[in-house]
């Protein structure tokens, strides 16, 4: 069905989705270009999105074990560097302080890209005995990296996050615990964020720095590109020895604990912007959309419509959901142009002819289906209603998603599968150079997961022609 | 009542009341020195009290019409620099960024003190019309001062807090809102905190920089120092003209609107330890406690018992109260000791005598005062007790406090008064030169806030001899 775009102000997205995303973000008031380049202001539309994430996380990270806990927003640069891949993965992007009261520095200090070095500084002087362990403590809040290009929600100098840094006994747990969190992860996606995403194993050349395995959620965006959407990651001993983190064990010997962390991050609404988005602007998933039913007088003036308006909103926000009566003095049709650019899922027009039959009529903004609908069951009907859209929507990403992977057995293919957008599965050898290579002739393909280590019988690397080792999933990424 | 003290460990409030509070963040697991001189890491037993106080100011800050977002955590020098009582007040105490990618920047960046600066700069941004007004924007961040002496929770060199920074048509409006979010900080501290706040204009001497009135909530410490634990601020149209914030008023005439600020920190923990802690460690008020019940199993190996605490445990929880069932291998004297220590509010032990009969002991840690129940009655009583032990604590706080409160009128009864701790309540004249002379002459003593414009008759200021204006509360500080 083609959708007539009724936001002239919004560039259609296949004419070109970077200014559509733009477009979207600055009119549906999602944030603000602050002063300094690279730095967004997140307003109250994006950041209670952003809240509804962190209840649902904060609860399921509960469930695991998890506590959460503040460090500092500095590293000095002198801890920063005992770790030497990680310090190699990040220097080269970071902010760093060198004034503190008006005098230089001795040891700078560089504000804080992601928390390792904080964490395993900090369990040296917690952690002595087996009887410490699990640590599990995870922290919101926003990491500087010193960017060239941003763009608002999906790489910026500064963004909101939350990163779990866990210490474990054995390697069994810590692996358990990466792959839990991702099962959080996928969980966030498929119940509140409406999104598919595909989860795996990150290659040895995409892995994060200083980690044993990475483990990713990805995301589809409308224009083919995939979005990493949150990490997960086995740290091994390697941070523990750095940093010199040992417990006696059961068995009364030192020994070297295993360690974890794992992050989303504001990105996670680049990601529900660019999925479900559409030329009319948000659609927003009901489980964090700040307003999640609109209601709409036509002839507000009367006031059997205002009565009717103000006992819905009133049974609604009894019943917890978010709603809004807009009773400015806009016309019906320039409210209904406004609120679906907002994404909102649903909205409710009460006017006196359906009034009068006791009826008022709902549309679901994910794919604009109207129905007329008796105004005491209204009520009953919401939460069903609201449920029907996140599936409708999951639904509507799940099949786009599906129709853009596609198997491919060379690097031919794989170039145009790559040039269509979406994945290409394929087999490889899984080495960095390899991989590299791939880049390079894709201009800009990576492997964003592995599919699978079951590979055909007498499948090569199209790369090296080696014996392929596994089935990794490509794509173009943000 | 004397109580005697249970862990050797801490030392007396009496003996020395800084080592006491220093040992008690400690042995509480409250926090921890990071690597960094003056930040420190925050455990989850003091972020989960953090918690619990962020969903009570959000619900009650939304009332208001408050909307949470999140803007930069570095504001350009150049920025900074534009209020000038702001930046004196500010500048000496910035840490200051000034590498960034490894290259210097041209505008260094300043790592918030505070954000009047960056809000008013968005505000200039998002306001054009009286109809864009009032604009009522809170964060939850962190800020960084250079502090030199620093001490946990009370004074960092980075701590939480929330800010908010309103927008009003008019100076009333803008008043108004000062004194509402008052009332809400005043508000958590009786109903959340157990703390009976004195509330009150500051003196100009002690207002904040930039501000034409400023607000505050004071707490008496054990020790007699106050502890200014929240400020709202009336700001006046000086960041607005500043800032170029101006707006197309209702009459089309652009006009420059009306500025608030308001925060509370983590400070309120450090208030939260002085103000209810005793020598055996924390008391808790409910309303924060992380663990709300300790159930402690007296012969634990017994199945009978085990089976009366796990049922016990499980009821408690899913009333949604906060238990911990303890069935570590320690003794119950033990246990008994470390949960005193924790401020845990209500200890339930479950051992095999009163089992027989179908009862526990409940325990309360603010009076130690304890009761044998039955067991079938307890969970239903759990959330009446834990309403007395909150108003127990409150009671004996207001009682300390009311104690401590004297009116002087020369400035050898002011200066005995401040020695001996608490407040001394004074006419003065509310200048400048007077209070610093007064600071000097009482060893650090200052007006905490104004108590009332209503002086007797021929009251005369005793330091300058000029008629008295006001009415303070002066007291040594934090």
């Amino acid at each position: 069905m083609a959708q007539q775009n009724k936001n002239d102000s919004i560039t259609s997205r296949d004419v070109d989705f970077a200014q559509w995303y733009t477009d979207v973000c600055r009119k549906a008031e999602l944030m603000d270009y602050s002063s300094v380049k690279g730095f967004i202001d997140y307003l109250p539309y994006s950041y209670a999105m952003w809240e509804e994430i962190q209840a649902y996380l904060n609860k399921r990270f509960k469930e695991h074990g998890a506590e959460n806990v503040y460090l500092p927003m500095i590293i000095p640069a002198s801890l920063f560097n005992k770790e030497k891949e990680h310090i190699e993965g990040f220097a080269p992007e970071t902010l760093v302080a060198t004034i503190g009261g008006g005098k230089e520095l001795e040891d700078p200090l560089i504000i804080r890209p992601t928390s390792e070095v904080l964490f395993s500084d900090m369990y040296k002087r917690l952690v002595s005995s087996y009887r410490d362990l699990p640590k599990m403590y995870n922290q919101w809040c926003s990491v500087v990296r010193w960017e060239k290009t941003t763009r608002p929600f999906l790489r910026g100098a500064e963004f909101l996050w939350q990163e779990g840094h866990c210490l474990f006994e054995t390697e069994e747990e810590a692996s358990k615990n990466a792959l839990d969190i991702l099962q959080v992860y996928n969980d966030l996606g498929k119940d509140v964020l409406a999104i598919p995403f595909l989860t795996g194993k990150k290659t040895e050349h995409e892995k994060f720095a200083g980690a044993v395995a990475t483990y990713t959620i990805e995301a589809l965006m409308h224009d083919g590109k995939a979005l990493q959407s949150g990490t997960t990651h086995y740290l091994g001993q390697g941070f523990a020895e750095a940093f010199g983190i040992s417990f006696q064990g059961r068995s009364q010997k030192l020994e070297t604990p295993h360690q974890t962390s794992w992050g989303v991050s504001t990105r996670l609404l680049g990601a529900v912007i660019m999925v479900h988005g559409d030329d009319n602007g948000l659609v927003l998933p009901p489980a964090i959309a700040p307003i999640q039913v609109v209601i709409v007088p036509i002839r507000g003036e009367k006031p059997e419509v205002q009565e009717a308006c103000k006992a819905m909103e009133a049974k609604l926000k009894s019943m917890g959901i978010r709603v809004l009566l807009d009773n400015t003095d806009r016309t019906p049709g320039w409210k209904f142009a406004q609120w679906e650019m907002k994404g909102v899922p649903l909205r409710i027009e009460v006017g006196p002819r359906d009034l009068a039959e006791g009826k008022a009529v709902l549309t679901k903004r994910v794919n604009g289906e109207k129905t007329t609908e008796r105004i005491e069951d209204i009520e009953a009907q919401i939460p069903g209603v609201l449920k029907q859209i996140h599936e409708a929507m999951y639904q509507k990403a799940l099949d786009s998603l599906n129709q853009r992977i596609v198997d491919v057995e060379n690097l031919d293919e794989l170039n145009a599968a790559l040039d269509k957008g979406g994945y290409a599965r394929m087999a490889f050898c899984g080495g960095m150079e390899c991989e590299d290579k791939i880049k390079e002739i894709t201009h800009g393909g990576t492997a964003r997961c592995i599919y699978s280590y079951e590979v055909k019988d007498g499948a090569v690397c199209p790369v090296c022609g080696k014996k392929a080792t596994m089935v990794a999933y490509f794509a173009k990424a943000y």
